[in-house]
């Protein structure tokens, strides 16, 4: 398709980001797959034809890169609902080549469970000509090693809306049904400003284009400041996806956004309310211990040869800055109360435990 | 030499900045003529074979860049000194290709008093067949249209040793008997640890290199920061030679050095003692006033193009910061005061004022 050629994908085959003189364009189209409860109602469940797939315990896997902002959000959600005994998690290394994501960190370069050593076999599974980018997050079927869905929008919110009958107890209301108009056009605001926002600047192909990504990231980054000012979350009181989608991009800001994609009016650590509300929800179980600060660094400086041609991985910024106080209970508002009868996940069980030395979380023993 | 050919030097018309595996390794071989007082004493005045020349006023043309801090001492230093009437100065671009500096800001792109399009020719009138790098700060004989010397720390040392017949009254020793010897230990430090360092960092030919670079140049700052608890300038009460070449690469740390060269631990403005005394430098006549932050941003952006292939230049980081008070009156000293009988230089010329908008100093008018 025309219109799509002309799209950038970000894990493009060719290896170029940058399309000199255009603008960053996200090539947005997934295999739109869903998988859904076993309600009776709607179009059926297990109805292959219309990408419909049934909810069910141990018959998916998750493959999300700690390094990739999308897969990230899946991550945090999975732990916030605590599906980890429902759906397992593949984590590919955080560097790879133009044939995308391999398991280079798992024992002889293979995911223990699906037994490939790159996810492009799970996409070609599926469709033997697979023309788009092999992207995370992605879901795959154990049985088939065929994936089922890579559309990150809609495989959090499904995370919460369709497996609801495996969610843990005192699992969190991601998508409060009252807030659920606002929460979109919140979300959709953060997603073409702010989350796609660092990627038009970074892969800009001209000044111009650059400064225009610039001012619009800016003008959104300011708009959230001030909505912060009042508010705990995004959303008020409680955490919401929409949280989710922007701690994602705020916890790579001063790590990757700032220089590499060139976000550097100032340093997300100088804007206070957004800060503040980043180490507020980076200290909240789910959220922190999910990232990976050193693969989050290789990820982006590897694989964007065409602006990073020397591959060197910075060394810095300092990442201790990231447990300390924040402040943001004064505004009222709680991740987890007896309001909403949500409670923290358990600590993360060892084998999905982020390196240590990777995250402030996990020091490295002395 | 092979020596030589080992080295890099950071204009060298291969425009390659970073070579594979190695460590950056600065070409230091200039053209060593020096220009020296009527002392009658020593080898002689206009003794070109020696390669010494006399002082005079009108002779000689600076030829210096604004956009590289070696060139930028040259500029605080003649504007501390008041030696603007005895030398005049030739302001190249900021950007350049594999020939070097231009004279692209000028009218018809060509230095009002020399005549010529590029540095380049002023080498070449001196030796046919230069085979270094066309480097600023150059000082240029005006008759000849050749270059004297472009050995960057003897040129502001002879200015305030070998100048003095045309120092401004109250011009500040910035070269104090008693302190050479220390002083020449600090700024030897200061050369390799930070001055070069940060090149270190941003030209280093593997990752390995790169660690070791980055570990050594915080080593150093870390070091001055603790020496700037106490003194309010490097050698104490007053400034010296010594912080014009501290100042020259502060002033360039968050514009370039923190992304671009990856010297990325921190920011400037987070190191309470160091961001004090560059700020309290850059609000003292002589030296926030010659410093040109969109010419640095474009130079650095540009020219190394083999680690910003795009050669997009970043619209940040806020310079406003700068003019922020700095509190370093209270650790006492003072950079023009009745004891040393120093007063500040005058207003700088019309036609040697940096551009409104490229420094918080001179905003644009509204």
């Amino acid at each position: 398709m025309t219109s799509q050629q002309k799209k950038h994908d970000e894990h493009s085959t060719t290896g170029a980001y940058v399309h000199s003189g255009e603008e960053f364009d996200r090539d947005t189209n997934y295999i739109e797959d869903r998988i859904v409860a076993h309600s009776g109602m709607g179009p059926g469940e297990d109805d292959r034809e219309h990408g419909i797939w049934p909810v069910e315990k141990n018959r998916y896997r998750l493959v999300a890169a700690r390094a990739c902002p999308w897969a990230n959000r899946t991550l945090i959600v999975r732990r916030l609902l605590g599906l980890e005994d429902a759906i397992s998690v593949g984590l590919p290394g955080p560097t790879h080549d133009a044939r995308s994501w391999t398991f280079d960190l798992d024992e002889d370069g293979k995911d223990p469970v699906l037994g490939i050593e790159r996810l492009q076999e799970a996409f070609f599974n599926r469709f033997a000509d697979y023309p788009r980018g092999i992207t995370v997050p992605a879901i795959v079927e154990i049985d088939s090693k065929a994936v089922v869905t890579n559309n990150f929008p809609q495989i959090t919110e499904d995370f919460t809306k369709e497996w609801k009958e495996f969610h843990r107890e005192g699992a969190p209301d991601l998508w409060p049904a009252e807030l659920e108009d606002e929460m979109r056009q919140v979300m959709q605001y953060i997603y073409t400003e702010i989350n796609n926002g660092v990627y038009r600047c970074g892969f800009a192909g001209s000044q111009a284009a650059y400064k225009r990504a610039y001012d619009r990231l800016w003008s959104a980054l300011d708009c959230v400041e001030e909505r912060l000012s009042t508010r705990r979350y995004l959303m008020g009181d409680y955490i919401t996806e929409a949280d989710v989608r922007l701690f994602t991009t705020l916890v790579r800001f001063d790590a990757v956004y700032y220089s590499h994609f060139k976000c550097n009016r100032q340093p997300l650590f100088s804007m206070p309310n957004l800060w503040g509300y980043a180490r507020d929800l980076f200290q909240t179980p789910g959220f922190g211990d999910t990232v990976d600060f050193e693969q989050i660094k290789r990820h982006y400086y590897y694989v964007h040869e065409d602006i990073n041609p020397t591959q060197i991985v910075p060394v810095g910024p300092r990442t201790d800055g990231w447990l300390t106080a924040h402040d943001r209970e004064e505004l009222g508002g709680s991740p987890f109360d007896e309001v909403t009868g949500a409670t923290p996940p358990a600590e993360v069980r060892d084998s999905e435990r982020v390196e240590a030395g990777h995250n402030p979380l996990y020091p490295v023993a002395n």
